[in-house]
């Protein structure tokens, strides 16, 4: 749990995040030590925390590579010296697979995803006109409903991908998306079950039809030390976990004392005795997780901690109105509060730089990753 | 209306947005124009644009100065050379006044907002510490229900801002917030003349209490020059105008056609006939605006333009889910998108730089001042 000295809190520029790098160290090192258990690899998403520092520290406690969204996240990554890096997103856009094959240049390991023959095939061409193979997944869709092949194509994208030139599919990935999918946390580990099921049966029909996998990757943090546990793929890719968020609580994923990153904000208006405004509003807390949708039924787009009357609801661009639910908030114009993020990784993309709490010291740390968005 | 050659769409990089300078400058002559009718200075928002660049040029059609919602804000624009800057927003918090004082040694005219006692009292000693006078206005609400002194108790305050050392009170000011409102547009002109009105009043009292009221600012897009119509105020704020966006369309407040910025995207994934993927989710769109929330039940997270059966209502942090009402999208993979923002402040806060399109050219800008929410 962070603890700042009153110094400290004074110290604070407000609206801002406050990660508490031993709580996230700790976070990293219990993911690893798990994966390692069962032998799976971890490859972790830096969409959380955005920041060379942290993919170095996920390299350095055993991460066998990272994992992007985006290209230009990758880049960035690079630049900090990351040589193991797998994009798993289609690489699809002409201007994008130009990046992509000028980052494949300068890192060691560079992995594309595929989804689509189109897809596919304007990767080849690229790959064949560069004069580089390119090594590349195909995502395969298990209940995400988003990118991904459906299962039944599986086999016949795959065999397509290998006939093609420049590319050398080394394995197969997916996203199950627990996380907003609205299901209740019981099922979380049938999910997982089900997820590595999905993924041995698709590498089992693949390897039947001739193509190699020697990738089977998965995993959301939610899901990620369920579907390593059931030993049927050799990779996970958790990214929240690093911070955890009160979402990650709902679901079971995570406690109050392993969230590492909190918000402060400082009280700038008492117009009345029902609410209170602070200096955050929609430029600073994200809305993507829906307030009054089951199973959670977030109370805001916030939570204040220790105040259950306080509600953060009602947001302009610059402004939150904190309600509270007894009539009186009792806060006061220059008082600080710290909230708990509902959703750590749009949070930390809406910053520029976040105070990190070393040895006892708040440094600024720049977001070096974020809006990258290519 | 944003017109792009093949050749200019198949350079973007996407996701992105795209900015017609042109167009921008338009909506920027008109406004200032009928500000100068009406004899109402124009004291533009910022918080839309965050360029430093378009901030020039509003000051070069004759704006008075510029409006900020924050002090790094301001002090990104006075980078800029901008030399006459209103920070409209309680200026509370020891950090933020430190920076604030700072930012008054540099630019020659530096407005300061208060709307509490301990707010005022705080600005005023820390004045008298740095042995400077700031200038200040005092914010009233006329009905936004977020910031202000509420206009029974406005009296009260500016005597007591008066009587304070280090302060020099000029003005007051209001924001109606009509848009989130969920008003029907029917109400602008009347809820216009009931903004001056109402700023007229508390004016009229404060100079019968012997406090003189030298600006009189009020008017945010959809409100401004209606405000500015009255005659009842001698200073607007409008920001979204420059841009202008889906919302306002729905407002009354523009046109299709007086919109300057459009976003463009990339069909990564077509998985199956019913939906396509595209390369922006919830860290591209903003999702500030609710959907189903009425008067406007917005179908979407941003406008598929000449594709009313597409809509975009499921996404994660990078994908973002075209959904066919026909059960067809008919998009290909690779293929680029035109959408419009529902709200041009958010979205543009999201990107560290737009494309503008400049005589004929696409140039990429930074958001010089995106993030910054000290």
């Amino acid at each position: 749990m962070l603890t700042l000295t009153p110094g400290q809190i004074e110290q604070l520029e407000t609206p801002c995040l406050v990660i508490d790098t031993e709580q996230a160290k700790k976070n990293l090192l219990a993911m690893q030590q798990q994966a390692d258990r069962c032998n799976c690899r971890l490859r972790p998403h830096i969409k959380t925390h955005k920041m060379k520092y942290f993919a170095q520290l996920q390299l350095r406690y055993g991460a066998s590579g990272i994992t992007c969204a985006k290209v230009s996240e990758a880049e960035v990554m690079a630049d900090g010296g990351i040589n193991d890096i797998f994009i798993a997103y289609p690489m699809v856009g002409d201007f994008r697979i130009a990046r992509a094959i000028r980052l494949h240049r300068r890192i060691q390991r560079l992995i594309l995803a595929v989804d689509s023959r189109p897809g596919a095939q304007a990767l080849s061409r690229a790959a064949t006109v560069a004069g580089v193979t390119l090594e590349v997944r195909m995502e395969v869709d298990t209940g995400a409903k988003r990118t991904g092949v459906v299962m039944e194509n599986a086999v016949e994208l795959a065999k397509y991908i290998t006939g093609l030139p420049g590319l050398r599919l080394t394995g197969i990935y997916t996203f199950k998306g627990l996380v907003y999918q609205a299901q209740p946390t019981v099922d979380k580990q049938q999910a997982a079950q089900e997820e590595g099921a999905f993924m041995a049966q698709v590498a089992k029909e693949l390897e039947a039809a001739g193509v190699p996998v020697a990738d089977i990757s998965a995993g959301s943090t939610p899901t990620g030390l369920a579907v390593a546990q059931t030993g049927l793929v050799n990779e996970i890719r958790p990214g929240t976990y690093i911070f955890n968020d009160y979402m990650l609580t709902k679901e079971g994923a995570a406690t109050l004392e392993d969230i590492a990153g909190y918000y402060y904000v400082t009280v700038v208006s008492t117009p009345c005795d029902e609410y209170a405004v602070i200096d955050g509003g929609t430029k600073t807390f994200p809305m993507d997780i829906p307030l009054d949708a089951p199973p959670y039924h977030y109370p805001g787009y916030a939570i204040v901690e220790g105040r259950e009357d306080l509600t953060l609801r009602r947001m302009n661009e610059e402004h939150g109105m904190l309600v509270s639910k007894t009539g009186r908030t009792g806060l006061k114009v220059g008082q600080k509060l710290r909230l708990i993020p509902i959703h750590i990784c749009t949070a930390v993309n809406l910053q520029n730089q976040v105070y990190l709490l070393q040895d006892g010291e708040l440094i600024l740390q720049k977001v070096d990753a974020r809006g990258m968005l290519v």
